[in-house]
């Protein structure tokens, strides 16, 4: 079956030679990555959280751009059903086509040949992030700090969805935005939750902005009430646009993922030219959750130190709460902001060491030489970490990761006797607490093993 | 403690006339009220389905129109806390207040004192319901068939709560608009579920249509998802700016209230010179509900005949389906107002007889001699039985009819032993599947007695 | 030839009650109102400045409300034909068609029947007055203090026009917005001038807002620029309007239209009770017209004394000095508004004395016995001398009033013979520049014998 | 003077890159050739047409591109005072400041670097042009055909010129849009008329749209009125852009630019390729111009044959008719795109060969080999004599060609005898004419000599 698409939120306009590039004829990688992300943008609310098997299950799927006189058109064989109601394609899906179609035209032809971007150089991988976050329409200057960032786990039990709900919510009737990694769980509930706030406000600049990345969007398809969507080109620019835009960070529980995305931010953070960043960092979840927190805030106190706890506040059971701290203190990050010179859309002034930066390439022998040991500044330490977690969660959801595993069996981890310990400890927490697979899924099977080194 | 509240959404200008009467001092009618309505919908969320709980509670509650030089504001004295978000009132509620006084003062105002409106002429109190719609924006000409009115009972269980969430999300995403009595359950959940279904569909001519009366207001005040709010006179008023601004009609399990929706709009559909309106009326809920639509189906079967079953149609556990019915019959209403020359916004054509438009005043006199005898036209029957409910509702969640029955007793309801037999039955009916009280209330105490002439 | 005509800006919906009511079979004065006011918005453009003549070569002209399922439509008969390109109306006068419509459905069916409207009572004239404008949508809360009232000839000359609209520029360019009674030259050059300074400054919210009345609006037809244009009932209601929604006064040259006008104006501002009103009044044109303003400034010292000059200003030439004056004013007068808490859009606190407000009927009669003796009050005088004038234009351009004098004769007025003799030079005066008709008309007849009393 | 100009219309971000780029310190030539465009489009209004009296005038003016926490601003030292009102930059020129740097940028650092991107190869030109337009929101899809090129002289006199705004409001009224090349005489009082007719229709998506380029911006700053400004990077793809935006082409009276624009035109018009490309073009001018197209029309039939003829209609004193030809094509316009699949907002299948498209340097060798005999194909033909009143332009008002002619005299041109009479002919023509020199200014000296070859 054959569907035609018309343009909608963005790119109703290609040239001669972007239609030409991205043609399926020309057996390219690029058209390869766009179909793959199309994919999973048309699998939005499908609830599988393993790439592969949507790839395999829409094998038979094609997207092919065509010009037409009124702009371009997507035209679509084979798509998955459930993007359509009654034939015709659910807008907020049609506009994450347009959205992938932009930022995949964006990266690849007018950046990729640019000489002047040198991608190992820190300020160009900067300005690169700046870029695409420009070019998708994603910084708005003159809007006052508002964006709070929503980590956590995609595959959360119902307390824990309905918890971040109610924090949604009460962000919402305070007229903060929300942005996520977009998919299931943790990143869609504080967006629904705050689009009833919002509602309630008639909040009209409402923000669902999702980030993603062509690895994690099979695995994490946006969900619809996402209305902005930009695919970052890898997990580390991803990070770095997330908190280049944040305000403030919420953070829900979680699994591996998570766990990378704190580790991240909290190897940013003690980085002692970021000490006057006024960041807001919350850790919360309902009553039930609260071992996890505990589990999180004892690995982190016993690795990188009473230095990093310090970056971060716990909240239990409080959404009003929660709510409260990222409204109140998002004066203060104006105030920085406007001190300092800075945009208030993007924040430049924060220092990201390069090893949080360039890609990491989680292949068997590049998880086995990260340096896991102790006896290290707790910033390269967390760095490593987070590292170490990426891999892990290449090897459970990516498509890469688990063609690897596949052929050469579970990473090896090699580090500490002490911080290996500690840190299966945490694997094996959250496995317990069934963070590493979807409910209802077959039991996890770890993508790695602990060594340690004598 | 006292709070200003700016305007919003309309009424931002009165003339010094119109403050002047709405002022406390003139110790008017009026005055209360405004200050009624103004408390009911300040008080929106809280649960309590008894009028005169509330108005006992806020009784040192204050509301003054003033004038200032960029128009005009309310100052509020001692309003319910829940209004407000840190000290700021929610800004759905702040539109709701300036709808409240848009349409006090204009009924009061406009039209009390026009001669050319003879109220007992059915010609003119149909122009008066237009009156009052147009002039709260609430017929916006141009705008194709799309208005489904959904009614149903504010105090329903959680599984069918949740079902016209499921419903509302399905008309949501068929670019839907929803109109309902507003209040809890069944006239919230299908706006909250159409909400996400059109955020999905990024329509954004949402509405979502609460049609009120000052005396039911207080038992069920407007959710914050109302975005549109209008307040007609009276009971009569109300039903029937539903009727003719329906497109298509939607019916959830409810109590006394639903029923006498039902038999209201039975009653108008059989009249022979509404044999050509192609109005879809659905009655549906989900599986546990069926016994519900089993009781009303036989009730309107015994009493008022297969002709009156013909005009709806029994959906069970479908959202999809009663979307689906609902959205192909629009291009059926769309082509019967072009063909007659009919406004698609007001449904003038509709024939609506005097005892379905004059006002029933439910005192024990007027009760106990409705005529319910089963040997008459059974449009008359439909007439009677819907006061009869319409007496029922007010006896127990209105203010005036709760005062009544304290005073006197209950009502006394007399007819033909076999229809009484009926009625009875379904009001047991109700009782026993908890839709004559609030969720967790006292046990419900009903406030009629049914009595059979011989 | 019969054109329907849809709803543009305003009026879409109509009851049927006021459908009825306009028809032409019900032969009622109101359809004849009705039907000439829409010919003469047809007609703009046209430069005939005699309503006779328009009404007397369009007798076949029709118009027709007919109710449609979008809302309603205009069917019109013989329409004049420069309304129209290519076959379809212009926008601008189709707003205006039914800015016509909206007007007279509110004054003479909602008004009309109100007995609580005492049209005798000042403060009853005000709330009407202010009635018609919000309903108009010509009262904006929360604007600024921007409308710039303009007043002059309909008839002046290239030089003149030329003027006035770059005093329109300056003003536009300091986005401050346009009020002229709407008509040809000094009430078009104005707006044009502003449209132009408006569009430099990307000013959207650009008014260019025409106040008429049905007596004078088919010798005066608003011009398509006119994006607000309101039929207020009488020649006193509308001079109301203009002084209460003016925040400064520019008097550009003209005939007795414009003489009436400043004496209006000048008998309000010297009345005790509106000694702190800012209200700025600058009279100004171009270096070939300072005759004119030596001619009205000695009338008005010579009659109504120094005290009435302190209250404008002459500027002659600079059109830049006339925007700076007013836009520097533009403060005081948001301040004295905020003081006392006035309202922006409607200055409630000017005072207005009966004999400004009760209309005045141009019958031999009346005009025979006016009082226009210099020993009174200076505000009686200008009182009197303002009605004086009012016949002259009714004389001069009024269907009625040149009817009446075609029927008796010219007008006879009576007085001190001082004062009479400083009248007649003054209508001497514009007879001699032009001003009492149109370009390459006939010769001026006067309308109007001066007779003294001994 | 230092005055900081925030962003207004677009490009109000900049990465940290592009800010560096721009700076003055970089001494670089994109910092002078973005301070001459920005101190151009400052002195809009101003009436040389001498591109280095205007520099020379502003030689310490001075911008510097600042990052502040809203985005950027520009810091403007000794500006062009006529660029304000009472201290306050006009919008319209706030919004071209910002238009200039968006283009400097656009084309400076996205494409200089670029590889792919070969500029002497024409689909890579096309493609430049086409991504500079779509950053520019110059190329909106979904409307329908109707942006009307309008070519002519700077400087006509005022009868031309009040003919220009007539039909700039005959367009207007009929809905039509204005692109011309921006600056004073026949490039603004089109934008002017419609501007008038637009206001008349109430049509809000005027768009008056000024292609420019860096050379030529000096001597014709776009007027205010130009609410789309778009910097081209050379004379060659502004042509190209002009011609595949152009929905019809409007020729008014003007000089050497304007029989350039002609003759491109025509050499592309009578490509094979395009003889089915619906593009009317019209010349037009009032009854006293009328000599003026004789000897156009002439030279074009002596020179390139009846066969170039055929491709443009003489319209002589009659607006309405030309913009009832506009409006009629406009249809077939839309049409052909549709048969053919092609961007209504971009022409890509005008074929345009390498010689019109390549740019052409006027030094004196240039325009000395000049192919200028009449024995080859008249597209060939019409591409050289392009080229030669292109440098003619450059001699007349360009900086750098003046400056070519102050060093080396007079450019030399060498051809056919007979063609050399014609031309030489028409030059002399436009001189008695005035068409060549501002009306006021020195008398014209020409800045080319005609040589004969044997």
């Amino acid at each position: 079956m054959i569907t035609h698409i018309s343009p909608a939120g963005s790119m109703d306009l290609l040239s001669q030679l972007e239609v030409e590039r991205l043609k399926k004829t020309a057996a390219s990688d690029l058209y390869q990555l766009y179909r793959n992300c199309t994919l999973a943008v048309l699998n939005s609310g499908s609830h599988t959280d393993n790439s592969k098997e949507l790839l395999d299950k829409y094998k038979s799927f094609d997207v092919n751009v065509v010009r037409r006189e009124r702009g371009i058109k997507l035209e679509l064989s084979n798509a998955p059903e459930h993007a359509f109601v009654d034939g015709n394609i659910i807008k907020g899906i049609q506009e994450h086509l347009f959205s992938v179609l932009r930022d995949i035209v964006y990266v690849n032809m007018h950046l990729a040949d640019n000489q002047r971007l040198n991608l190992t150089n820190a300020s160009h991988i900067t300005n690169l992030v700046f870029g695409i976050l420009r070019n998708a329409g994603a910084l708005t200057p003159g809007i006052e700090p508002n964006l709070i960032v929503c980590w956590g786990g995609h595959s959360i039990n119902a307390t824990e969805y309905q918890y971040t709900r109610e924090v949604g919510n009460e962000l919402g009737l305070r007229e903060l935005n929300i942005c996520t990694g977009c998919g299931p769980g943790a990143m869609e509930g504080p967006m629904k939750g705050a689009a009833i706030g919002h509602a309630k406000q008639r909040y009209y600049d409402q923000r669902y902005l999702g980030l993603t990345e062509p690895s994690i969007i099979a695995a994490e398809p946006p969900n619809p009430i996402v209305n902005e969507l930009v695919i970052m080109p890898d997990i580390e620019k991803r990070l770095e646009a997330f908190v280049r835009m944040a305000h403030g960070i919420v953070i829900f529980p979680g699994g591996a993922g998570t766990a990378e995305e704190l580790l991240y931010i909290l190897g940013i953070m003690m980085h002692p030219d970021n000490s006057e960043q006024p960041l807001p960092i919350v850790l919360t979840g309902p009553k039930e959750s609260e071992a996890y927190f505990q589990s999180i805030d004892k690995f982190i106190g016993d690795t990188l130190g009473k230095e990093a706890q310090r970056h971060y506040e716990i909240v239990v059971d409080d959404p009003e709460r929660v709510a409260k701290i990222m409204k109140s203190k998002m004066a203060d990050v104006r105030q920085h902001r406007k001190d300092i010179g800075d945009a208030y859309s993007f924040n430049w002034s924060l220092k990201i060491e390069p090893e949080f930066q360039l890609p990491f390439d989680p292949t068997h022998d590049n998880m086995a030489s990260l340096d896991l040991h102790l006896n290290q500044p707790p910033e390269n330490l967390a760095a490593a970490l987070r590292q170490a977690f990426s891999g892990i969660v290449a090897g459970n959801v990516k498509a890469e990761g688990i063609r690897e595993i596949e052929l050469h069996g579970p990473f090896s981890l090699d580090g500490d006797a002490i911080l290996m310990k500690k840190m299966d400890k945490l694997l094996r927490d959250f496995v317990e607490q069934d963070r590493m697979k979807l409910p209802g899924g077959s039991a996890y099977e770890p993508c790695y093993k602990i060594k340690t080194s004598e």
